[in-house]
């Protein structure tokens, strides 16, 4: 058994949710005020490098977790640069319970 | 050449300097409140696991990367569980312009 793999799912799982709340709450508030647009921006450039990595070594938990990340960052990513009026708007359509 | 050793770097280095602008923003503001504490402590435990398994790996971008980044996110997760307080004067001490 790859005791390595079990530890790289599990490093996996965690930055993968990692990034739900952050959404999620972003979904709730459209607030990004306190969200660095720097950070994501390197940030998602970083996501799209590691999933690059993953495939060269063929690293499963790299490959999954980075290509998830890569989307969820790219969105928080979005809301941060959209004018409030059209963050709103994203933010309450894509709301279930508005 | 080990290309997949170069794409790690690059990774690696937008990992590393992803989390300085956040933890610049809270130290000269200190605001957290569109921060997500559970995103924080999820990403703090998945740091530390994805330092594990780089060392089963031997993989240098992965160690060096979760090593830094778990420091650099353990402290914004205790900026962000600290009182009003404490955590203005925490970043009032750490900012070099005050």
């Amino acid at each position: 058994m790859d005791i390595a793999l079990i530890v790289g799912y599990l490093a996996s799982i965690c930055s993968m949710t990692s990034f739900v709340p952050q959404v999620w709450k972003i979904i709730k508030t459209a607030d990004t005020a306190a969200i660095s647009k720097r950070m994501y921006a390197v940030t998602v450039i970083g996501f799209a490098l590691w999933s690059v990595f993953g495939v060269m070594r063929m690293e499963w938990p790299i490959i999954l977790t980075n290509l998830v990340c890569f989307c969820l960052s790219a969105f928080i990513f979005v809301m941060k640069i959209l004018p409030q009026g059209r963050r709103s708007q994203l933010a309450a359509k894509l709301d279930p319970d508005r």
